[in-house]
């Protein structure tokens, strides 16, 4: 007789490692299988130098993140404030200027030089945008009558009725495209109730991008895969998924396992990639072909020192240039190389993704020397990580509902099916589209795994 | 060596059919897979009683949609008007009232009797509607500037803005779920830009529910297969398929086939289920992830006569009732019986999910009643089909896309993929979401495969 096992996880991104390490640290015996030849999914480091790592998934954590912050503790993973010595860039309609100060949504320090009526303009529309968010409970949207009204909005159309200038405007597309739970999205392609919601359960203004991690992220799932007696299935893809009263039957090209229960740990619509006997409700279903992965590729430029330093910048700059909205410096101090860490978001992906390898490099290459001088032109390593090309991934940052989506199919988040159980940052009720949000429904399905194993 | 195919079909819709007997006519050898246990899809017939067919899926074809109705012609299928003997029956805001007319977007006939001042401001906004959607090209929807401008809007915004009364409000919203192309969708679910552009491309105005088929449209799948030798594998669905610059690779659970091309014949989610190698360009995947079917179930009642012909009815409503929105008369003259096609359409369908298998049944049947008369509580037989619940197709009638999907996503809707070709309804450029659309994009991928072959 086929082995059977206590459970069988799906997906091998932080979510799928860590429960089962937690459920296998509770004694049970586990199984992973995972698509790609990595572990990890959107926790991707790589090794560009000697002492230097790049994260080309996630990398920041912030001071709220205690499931994240735990995890690297437990690990003894050491991190580093992320280095914002000197002026940010704000390039604007062209206009460059250098202040003390950031904004990403919220705005801290001082403000830039922008005409005073257009930024009262932004800063009037984000207290309005905040209280409204405020208010939203902090759990899964429910689908009550104000929630609806929420739904059924486009943020374009907030952002049409509550700002005045361009650069009001252009301050919350640049929010919708910048932030992790967000896709990212264009404004029109996501809900009003989808960004406010967000925006209360995994806020900027508790700095998730505060500080980061000595030699990356990127070395945390080998660590957890080190306690796992490699008990993981690389390049196995899981197909099919069948149960009945006794157990699950999961099926991959390579075979057919047994388990008593499934973590399904990945995005909605990778879940709904697997055929399910019997079939998922259908409100499930459905939210597979309703919660898009974002637009994005994450680009990754390392020189032989972090240079903007002594002109006195931080390595930090936004602005409406052609192809680069939002970098950030990630050097890691271990190295002593300067890392920049940057995007290309939404429509912007539309139009980089046509060009040829080489123009995709020099065209970011051109829009960063806009914002620190021509010693951007000549980086050590490029490194693009393309997400949306990506089929087991399927986009990045994450997932965001389109209009009309979570008050109709939202309730179907998380819900388990029978012996199926889901995991995966995507249906985090806090940090979603985060790290931390990976973890806290990783312990939360293995948690119920056991008790439903009791 | 095993055997190497000319072209293998994926799905054993309409579409794959159509593909695989054009290619098999042209003298090339096929292979069609089917997920399912049976032939159709979304065309689908059911034996009720002796000499008495019901159309689970698709049933109507109007005297424009060429490629249908030659098919039809081809096989001696006979058609006979759609019923609409008698009065049709509205029901709004709990008023009932029979009138000459109908109206699904397009008015004809007598108007019904809502207050002048409502029906007006349906039928000015209904003109300002059609003539918006007459001036876009009839070809897939370009990125251009006026047209990223009315996809970045949902249909709901536009409804919004151009009607002033509730009657006006609902008649587009009932438009918006009663339409082929349209999912159904509610009007803050889909794009502006989709909605105009489906009323130009497969419009109400040239009646593709004018004939109904002689026992049923699911009597043609069988008679394309006898055409095909028996070369279609049931029970298989594809889930994998790999492409060199030699051939193409197709993976099931029970085998790997070689082909010159391949034919993926079904809506792009379904076909953005199956894992490609090399993975699909990414706008092409995230298409898949951004085009959802509708929330959907059929119902077809049957009585041992059409009884509301005696009480001058036509056995066709529509209404604002709890559960149904929309019935229509589909009585087959051949069998003698009254038969009722209704639809349970998007909130609608969220609330009646929830019931019980015979709460569904009767609140069906009680809204009914309100139509047609007590008579209506008593069926023959009662036969649900939920397309949602069905992970092969997803959703009935067809996709539809949210905004701001066609002028980014679009672009890649049939874009050939080397070696894999693609068809199905929802990416016809005429007939999207229809019978005539489907056998379109078949006839162009059979051919564009016969091309590539020579
Ligand atoms: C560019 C980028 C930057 C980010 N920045 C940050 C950041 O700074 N801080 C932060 O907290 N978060 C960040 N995030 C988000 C963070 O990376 C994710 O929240 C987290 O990694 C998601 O983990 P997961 O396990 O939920 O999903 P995933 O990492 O997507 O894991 C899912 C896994 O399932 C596998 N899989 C899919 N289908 C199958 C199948 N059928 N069978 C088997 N395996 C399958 C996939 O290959 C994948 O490995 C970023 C993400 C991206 C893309
Ligand atoms: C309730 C309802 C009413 C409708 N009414 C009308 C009408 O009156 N008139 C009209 O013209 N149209 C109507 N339509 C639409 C019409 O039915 C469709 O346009 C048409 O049938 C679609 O054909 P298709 O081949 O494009 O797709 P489908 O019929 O969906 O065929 C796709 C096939 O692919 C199979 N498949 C999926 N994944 C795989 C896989 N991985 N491997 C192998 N096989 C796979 C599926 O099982 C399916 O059989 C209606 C549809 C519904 C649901």
């Amino acid at each position: 007789m086929a082995h059977r096992y206590d459970c069988i996880i799906v997906g091998a991104g932080l979510s799928g490692l860590i429960a089962a390490r937690n459920l296998q640290r509770a004694g049970k015996n586990v199984l992973v299988f995972e698509a790609q030849d990595y572990v990890g999914g959107r926790m991707l480091g790589k090794h560009i130098a000697p002492n230097q790592y790049i994260d080309l998934g996630g990398q920041w954590v912030g001071p709220t993140q205690d499931r994240f912050l735990a995890l690297l503790d437990e690990y003894n993973i050491p991190r580093f404030p992320s280095p914002l010595q000197g002026k940010v860039v704000l390039i604007y309609n062209d206009k460059r200027q250098e202040f003390n100060g950031f904004f990403q949504g919220f705005a801290e320090g001082d403000r830039p030089n922008v005409p005073e009526e257009e930024w009262q303009d932004a800063m009037k529309a984000w207290k309005t945008f905040d209280e409204l968010s405020q208010s939203l409970s902090p759990q899964y949207p429910e689908a009550n009558e104000e929630n609806k009204k929420l739904d059924s909005q486009t943020f374009a159309q907030w952002i049409q009725e509550n700002t005045q200038t361009d650069f009001g405007r252009w301050y919350f597309a640049y929010m919708c495209r910048a932030v992790g739970f967000l896709g990212p999205a264009e404004p029109d392609e996501v809900s009003l109730l989808h960004v406010l919601w967000g925006n209360k359960s995994a806020s900027q203004a508790e700095h998730p991008e505060a500080e980061l991690i000595h030699d990356g992220a990127g070395q945390i799932p080998s660590k957890i895969v080190t306690e796992l007696n490699n008990e993981i299935h690389l390049n196995e893809a899981v197909v099919k998924i069948t149960q009945d009263d006794h157990g699950v039957e999961v099926t991959t090209l390579k075979g057919i396992y047994q388990a008593n229960f499934v973590i399904v740990a990945m995005p909605p619509y990778l879940a709904g990639k697997i055929t399910y006997h019997p079939p998922l409700p259908p409100i499930k279903q459905q939210l597979a072909q309703r919660f898009p992965m974002g637009t994005l590729a994450k680009l990754l430029i390392s020189y032989e020192t972090p240079f903007w330093r002594s002109q006195g910048l931080a390595g930090v700059g936004m602005g409406n240039t052609e192809w680069i909205e939002l970098f950030a410096d990630s050097s890691d101090p271990r190295s002593g190389k300067g890392v920049l860490a940057t995007f290309v978001m939404g429509d912007r992906y539309h139009r980089w993704i046509k060009l040829t390898k080489s123009e995709q490099k020099s065209v970011v290459l051109s829009d960063l020397a806009k914002y620190l001088g021509q010693q951007a032109l000549s980086p050590t390593t490029f490194d693009i990580q393309d997400w949306p090309s990506n089929q087991w991934v399927g986009g990045g940052y994450a997932a965001f509902m389109p209009p009309g989506v979570w008050t109709r199919f939202g309730q179907s988040i998380n819900k388990p099916f029978n012996r199926i159980y889901w995991a995966g940052t995507e249906i985090a009720e806090r940090w979603a589209g985060f790290f931390d949000g990976a973890i806290r429904t990783a312990e939360a399905a293995a948690e119920a795994v056991l008790k439903s194993a009791e």
